[in-house]
């Protein structure tokens, strides 16, 4: 790698790191900076090779002219959609949002249409009269039965917004699909703040579209070596979502001897994995992010015996929700399993993205409902009432030792209050005392976090539910196993281990599916 | 490339031969002989690794598994498919059509409940009522259109057959593909004997399907070289239908300077290219095969102005119907007008294989009515109807040649039915003198068919389809440009030159999608 390759390297990172954003609890699936994708990106978005100022309406009579042209086995179409690919680039956020705006509202499903197909397909009878003979109604239940097919030809097209075709086409260009995630990211901002149905419908019919064109079988896993392409790599760091890459040499030993990174690369995206994941061989399950992060490799691959997971990261915020983690995990453990037959353990090390956000939330609000029931201690029907959403987060134990060592954080504060103040500064991580104090509910209450806090039936942690979804177990949790101010900032610097046994992952799998239920080998907590 | 491919190649080539199949019409996206894959296939269809016999009940169960387990976010179906796609390859050509027979008419729509989301859709009210303030009625609009999205979606879901969740649970899997692409073409198969609606009904939503997975976003344009593999170099031999490959020196000959040759390659099909095009780099667009298919390059392809298109051969029977050709085209222009930009002219060498089969069947028909016509001599209106479908396809001059020329051929026979007698048998060719008197007829007949003879509207011949719709024009035709079997039974002989004028290809296009209008700069045909 030369020297101006270096420094774009360096460059990328740098701004990475100048726009690092609050952390949030969705991460997994969302780059470290959504915002700033790297320089020199497939698509570049500041340059565009239109000589005069682009508007939005010559951008969306362009998309118009795109859809409008009949659908046929040809694309005169391609210099409109060359036309809108540039234009909209050129556009602010205000412009994107108009635009996403007038294409779900305008280019929606044709309803008259649809309504008479229906009719039609209502007007058919199920059943041929069968009063003839048999060979009669034969016959007649076959042309029934081919109406009902055309019909429902008929309805699936119907059925389709017209915005459909837009998309088709555009996918089919080159540049087309980065341009569709692109679109998506951006109509996701949007949603933010204006969720109004036709943009959710548009929303969902896009990623339908994204996920039928990103099938596993259009991908293709590739090995990211110190051979790849310093725009391949590149990306690499500015994506690293888990743990950020720090310099040039970082890079190099993640790609080294005693490592693995793995990306999923679409034809239609050259050079730009659209997930990626790093691997550390090992001797055994790393119970600490320190453990995985060395400078030299601490045994050689082949006494190896755990293929240790430490970072999954998304490149295309266009493409959230969209789980194509599953499958790259699903090929990594093939290809492994083929290459290193010695290897027999298939974990990860993992942050709990959601931990300390819900134990504050649940903090704050027993807080709350404590102080109320104090107020309303003769109203005794009030005081009911607020008793039962009231529970004891902490064990008396728990209590008495938060009480006893922490005199000097706050006279008259109940356990929980005081707990509270310690967990929204910092200090705590750097006094053995309150560690040891703190450890106990901290762990405790992190189990329970992961196996029993759920939404809509599946786990409340995103990253737990992923690993899980894909039939992995929850194996153990970690202390002090991210000591960064992230870790901290995130879980109290928690992190744990999911473990994917080979023999079990289909079955794991299925049961969370259907029932919710998590399999796990941590002890069941004491709520 | 050592002794062993070799001789694997040559064994791909004899198989090739031997089971060279009659010619047939549709022969541009259907391999030479779609009934022998070349040995070491992706897929080995005859190597089971099921220790016992696999039954047709085996097979069934493997596949009700794979559809009814429940959609959800994981695969504990893969132990079924896996079961299933071997099981599927042992079976016998009865085994199969019971099987697709079964898939057909059990997985089709569900109709109960596409006939309830329909009642639902049907009951929503269009406009809310909006009697109310102008904020309370946008917010009612809001949900109803909420509403409309939403049972939208159930009914596009509902309008799901239910063998789509088998096809798209199959495309996710490694070589799940290509047993798709296996699975059409057993179906095609079986609907030239069967056509009934729920088949026809199976094969419409799996093209429907295979054409959004082969979306050319997810293909990749390989050039192929005499560096590739000998197992992808086989497919090669094995499957160019327009201009068999003799050896392996002419293998080589395609391969090296003044040629090129480009296939699509997608990523779960790996070293098999779906489709191939082959081009030869010349000063000028060549009027016969010997002109394309020289040993030693005639000029340096500095000097190249022509990149003439000489053969395009599809690999999957299975993907019949699915023009990939179109996109395949576009990306080889695209390629070489980058890195030839000395190269001006881009044109076909094409067969024209429906041709011999049209006038054939045209003089037969004339022969009939002219028969008919004496006699029915006396009976006016008898004749009158039958003369409303004569023609005088030979022109007085034309006719007055064949009359004069062939006195041996037969006394007392018409012009036309010593034209019939002279193509069915080969001999013709051979004849200086029959080859004079044949030309004028044959010549004007080939541009009538191909500029006049549609089918729905569009050119009767597949290979004028295919580029007319592609935004070629006709250019030129050429007499004894394929003095091959093959070429003279197809077409007389006669090859034509479609030509891709880079500024006319949209025009083009568009045009003869929306009035079937051909371009062409062949004389207007005296028909």
């Amino acid at each position: 790698m030369n020297k101006k390759n270096l420094a774009i390297l360096m460059r990328a990172r740098m701004r990475a790191a100048a726009n690092q954003e609050p952390l949030r609890q969705q991460q997994l699936f969302q780059p470290a900076h959504p915002n700033s994708p790297p320089q020199q990106d497939n698509v570049d978005e500041n340059n565009s090779t239109t000589p005069e100022r682009v508007t939005l309406k010559d951008v969306k009579e362009w998309m118009q002219a795109s859809i409008s042209i009949p659908t046929g086995k040809l694309e005169p179409v391609d210099a409109n959609l060359e036309e809108f690919s540039q234009g909209y680039l050129t556009l602010d956020q205000e412009g994107r949002r108009e635009l996403l705006l007038a294409l779900a509202r305008d280019y929606d499903v044709n309803r008259a249409r649809v309504r008479d197909f229906m009719r039609q397909y209502l007007s058919l009878e199920p059943h041929g009269g069968a009063t003839g003979d048999q060979e009669s109604a034969e016959l007649e239940d076959e042309s029934v039965l081919a109406a009902f097919h055309r019909t429902e030809r008929n309805l699936r097209n119907a059925l389709k917004p017209m915005y459909a075709v837009f998309f088709e086409r555009l996918n089919e260009r080159p540049g087309g699909l980065k341009l569709l995630a692109i679109l998506r990211a951006d109509l996701l901002s949007v949603l933010v703040k204006e969720n109004i149905p036709s943009l959710r419908a548009l929303d969902s019919y896009l990623k339908e579209k994204l996920i039928t064109w990103l099938s596993p079988a259009a991908l293709e896993l590739h090995q990211i070596t110190w051979d790849d392409s310093a725009s391949l790599l590149e990306k690499i760091v500015a994506y690293e979502a888990v743990h950020p890459i720090r310099n040039l040499l970082d890079l190099k030993r993640r790609l080294s001897v005693g490592r693995r990174c793995f990306g999923y690369l679409h034809p239609a995206i050259p050079g730009e994995p659209l997930i990626f994941i790093e691997v550390a061989l090992l001797k055994d399950v790393a119970k600490s992010i320190q453990e995985v992060l060395w400078d030299d490799p601490p045994i050689p691959e082949c006494e190896a015996t755990c293929a240790l997971f430490y970072s999954i990261s998304s490149t295309q915020p266009g493409l959230s929700g969209i789980n194509l983690g599953k499958f790259l995990i699903k090929r990594v453990i093939d290809l492994l399993r083929r290459d290193m037959p010695h290897i027999t353990t298939y974990a990860t090390l993992s942050p709990i993205p959601g931990y300390m956000q819900w134990l504050l939330s649940k903090l704050a609000s027993q807080i709350k409902l404590s102080k109320s029931e104090t107020e309303n201690m003769n109203d005794v029907s009030e005081k009911g009432s607020i008793s039962a959403f009231r529970e004891n987060i902490l064990l008396p134990e728990e209590e008495r030792m938060i009480l006893n060592s922490a005199v000097e954080h706050g006279a008259g504060k109940s356990a929980i209050e005081i707990m509270q103040d310690l967990l929204t500064a910092s200090e705590w991580t750097k006094s053995d005392h309150l560690l040891a104090v703190l450890k106990p509910p901290l762990m405790r209450l992190c189990a329970r976090y992961l196996l029993k806090e759920k939404k809509r039936g599946k786990a409340l942690d995103p990253v737990a539910n992923f690993h899980l979804q894909n039939g992995a177990v929850i194996e153990r949790i970690n202390w002090l196993a991210d000591q960064s101010e992230k870790g901290i900032n995130q879980s109290g610097g928690i992190m744990v281990n999911y473990v994917y046994r080979l023999d079990k992952i289909d079955e794991n799998a299925q049961s969370y599916f259907s029932t919710g239920d998590i399999h796990s080998l941590l002890p069941s907590p004491v709520s």
